[in-house]
């Protein structure tokens, strides 16, 4: 047995030398044969327990006190681990008070708060941490400065854009993900058969084949468009992989409606088929895609050389909740052998109502479908999903074994095939644990009422606006979504511009009051008010105060503009 | 006022009607003039505050007890609150400890467990849930299938890959996330600022412009590369946007050493560009890019048309750790107005380390790097970072300004650019909270003698397997990872095929142990059992332990073998 000297400096001048031993992880504390404390130097002999040790310890050797608070620990540890577990257990059960209070009283605080200058100042300004700090001041950081500026979206009147509101049980699903901190990209461990689950269900759900569906958890609608299109456009040209398009010539289009959400754009840009190669299918007046544009459209195309790849569907446009005639689409497609992507990013949730379900009738004969579980079913950011009528089509887009990425039939890389040759990424968060944990304690049908209670409540809303002559309501309200526009008659002589503007300033106004979130967008060439409503907490009491407040604040706005 | 009856069913016999009320958030409570109980079915009176309320209320109506315990609750409510604020926390607190023993007591048990049958049938054969369950009864269900078949990572025998092995602060800051569940894609809160002071940090550390670098923070590298690859081409061809690469019909190709991560591979797949379009350069001894042999090829590809697009070099390359030489990368790619990317994942954390930074001397001349926080820097998965010398690139690449999408100059939208607009994903979570938590708690100078203490333990494990003269260890060791291979001399006569296969099962027998988790990888031809040390709780007892497992159970096979 080697005994070793070492010697090595605590910048905690408080820390016993016991302390810093165990802090620091220099060796199981039951191995250890003489610590002796000297100013900030600690001196540590301990028994190896295997024989004649000949590593090179030079580096770890002494380093004599320095007065000038220098860091420079022995390298010999690396632990990151707390020195005093106690003391920490008790911060982070302060910690989840915290975080519990800030959903169960979400109701009591302002939906949302300006960021102060100096809180902004802190938080942006702040140098490089050199040193570390004690986790309390760190946790105290986060509760003055970060929670209580945060984005809003569990508050009860938070209805702006498409966000979801969160759930308990989401923060318990996110907080065991970070302890395990299984990465889901390979290998066989309870990560993997979790997210396998989920995307089971989601198959049962929607109603892909038995056999050969399946899918991947990513982080959202937006990623799950670019692995859409590109499977699709492997669908169409296989070799793209190994040539490239340049090589292959070929010029590939797409097609959507106009109400089509930018991720589709976006996509399409990033797989480098350009933005013209998305053809924008005008709509009806329910803002559903008009099928026979589309058909048109499809035989120009061909006509001109062009090849039709894809047909993209909306099961719940962002503007207003329009379904397109999901059957139709899928359809065409079939007749002219191109991919049919749906993008249901949280409109295909209403599969859960039964009496909306209808609305994406069709669906379950798309090639893919894409959509987001942090929306409509509330898991906490990010995780959305890929269904694939044909799972091997994934492999065949994105698998790429390499030399120190080889499954095994037994061990801990067995479990092929790993989802790291499913998609882009290699290195993936457990984003299955959180939907498993909501699906599990809510169930389905529940999550469906809490749905359709959101579409009710947008009918209320709706309800409420048009008691009023000088607001416009966009009709028909359809799914979650209303538009208004505030039109009072005192700007009668005024032109659009302005009350796109005026418009524009009232939401900014009952924003910052803390009263609702709403966004806007803008329809018919015209700026509207934008509710959408996807938020478990909301009740119909928060749209009476929100239909209260507005219309008080559109007075206040009108009296100074005729100041 | 309007009084309004409403009847409304719980399937949960044991509530009484106050719970049920409380637990759907029907009304304020302080609202409620009357609540009767009879069989399952309530009903209760409520007065709402805002007068005439003619809201079609038929969907309300009453729904009569059903034995079949089928769900029809009134879709009136939408909560997915806890009714029992107080058990639901209770049980949070109790997940809470669970998941700090977890990582308090890591040491304690296996480092992988395989998964057994029967919970591999409860994980993957569940049906789709109908019906929700007590938050309790999911909890344990976590506790039971979940969390002793995780990943193995946080063990400090876990050397697979490249792993990292998460932190307390990781998991308090992940809990926090999930509560805010801040949407960082867009507007105006505190997680925006959190993660811009994290880029800063970055863009400070790697010493990128001030006035011009920027960054985004994205789930890992192999994303980072995607993005990084596609500011790239958009630098070469700012048009691609618009017209996409077929169009433009400019054949792209990149470079990079044989070493390369399969990322690049993907992102240039993805793009369009094909795998013919990346070009491997050779590799020295010691597993660097040859540069004189880069030098050519690029001369030959422009004399044939080509268009050299991109250099990508290694900072830590994901087989032996070696590092490219940056500054002559820089070089070589400022003189043909070539893109210099740098994918650092793990090894470019080396900058924290003194003894080793000027591995990656000349980096900070890259127009872009990918790394991960959740590799070295043991950030909870999944976070990586891109960095830019030009951010105003990322806006070039990705901004697709919509109208539902418009940042306002105050008011909730205001705080532009939003990070939705310089990258792919729309919705995004809030990854920088446990990266700002782990910097804020440790210091970058504790987390580079972590990353330093690992290095030493490479030379120190190089050294306890060199003493043995039946293993073959890949020198040098230059950084972090061991590779080496078992040849026993009992097998001298076989081929090296079946040493391979021999070195494959003795993994996984150590795997299968519980004992330790390496992976294996393939150089030179032949498979290798790599070590990859980015743990900071591995001690060296670890390693002495690790040794001696493993020539045990090579000579118990051998033994096995002979017989």
């Amino acid at each position: 047995m080697a005994n070793i000297d070492k010697t090595i400096m605590s910048d905690r001048f408080e820390e016993t030398a016991e302390q810093v031993v165990r802090r620091m992880s220099l060796c199981a504390p039951d191995t250890l044969d003489e610590v002796r404390y000297r100013r900030s130097s600690i001196i540590l002999t301990h028994n190896y327990q295997v024989a004649n040790i000949d590593v090179d310890l030079s580096v770890h050797k002494r380093i004599e006190s320095s007065t000038e608070h220098k860091q420079e620990l022995s390298p010999i540890s690396a632990s990151l681990d707390p020195t005093d577990w106690a003391s920490t257990r008790a911060e982070a059960h302060k910690m989840l008070d915290i975080s519990l209070d800030f959903l169960e009283k979400a109701r009591d605080r302002p939906v949302w708060v300006p960021l102060p200058t100096d809180v902004r100042r802190r938080l942006l300004l702040e140098a490089l941490p050199e040193y570390g700090k004690p986790i309390a001041d760190v946790c105290q950081d986060v509760v003055n400065n970060v929670l209580p500026y945060s984005g809003g979206n569990t508050h009860p009147r938070f209805w702006g854009w498409v966000h979801g509101s969160g759930t308990v049980g989401g923060v318990i699903a996110e907080m065991m993900a970070a302890s395990m901190n299984s990465n889901v990209g390979l290998c066989s461990h309870s990560g993997v058969l979790i997210e396998r689950q989920v995307i089971e269900w989601m198959r049962q759900l929607f109603e892909f084949p038995a056999e050969t569906g399946g899918g991947l958890i990513v982080s959202g609608t937006s990623m799950a468009a670019v692995i859409c299109l590109a499977v699709a456009r492997y669908h169409a040209l296989n070799q793209v992989r190994r040539d490239g398009l340049v090589k292959l010539g070929v010029q590939l289009v797409a097609y959507s409606s106009t109400q089509t959400h930018v991720c589709v754009a976006k996509a399409l840009e990033l797989l480098g088929l350009g933005i013209q190669a998305l053809r924008l299918v005008p709509v009806d007046k329910e803002y559903h895609i008009d099928i026979q544009a589309l058909k048109n459209m499809i035989q120009e195309d061909q006509q001109q050389g062009l090849t039709p790849f894809c047909i993209v569907g909306n099961a719940g446009t962002v503007g207003t909740g329009a379904f397109d005639d999901l059957d139709a689409l899928a359809t065409i497609a079939k007749e002219n052998n191109i991919w049919f992507h749906v993008d249901g990013a949280f409109g295909s949730f209403v599969i859960l109502d039964p009496k909306r379900r209808h609305l994406i009738a069709g669906l379950s004969k798309a090639d893919s479908l894409a959509f987001d579980f942090h929306k409509w079913l509330h898991a906490p950011y990010a995780a959305g999903c890929v269904l694939l009528r044909e799972i091997g089509m994934l492999h065949g887009t994105f698998s790429s074994p390499r030399n120190y990425l080889v499954g095994t039939k037994r061990g801990f890389a067995a479990d092929n095939p790993w989802f790291c040759e499913m998609g882009i990424e290699l290195s993936r968060p457990c984003r299955a644990l959180k939907v498993w944990f909501n699906i599990k304690e809510h169930g389905i049908i529940r999550l469906g009422q809490s749905i359709a209670a959101n579409c009710d409540q947008a009918q209320y809303l709706a309800s409420l606006l048009s008691k009023h002559d000088f607001i416009r309501v966009l009709t028909p309200v359809s799914l979650n979504i209303v538009n208004f526009r505030l039109e009072p008659h005192e700007l009668n002589n005024f032109d659009p511009e302005t009350i796109d503007i005026f418009n524009d300033e009232v939401v900014n106004d009952v924003q910052e009051q803390g009263i609702a979130i709403p966004s806007t967008t803008r329809l018919n060439e015209r700026l509207y008010i934008r509710i959408c409503i996807t938020n478990h907490r909301s009740t119909l009491a928060d749209f009476d105060l929100f239909v209260n407040a507005i219309i008080e604040l559109c007075q206040v706005r009108v009296v100074s503009m005729n100041k």
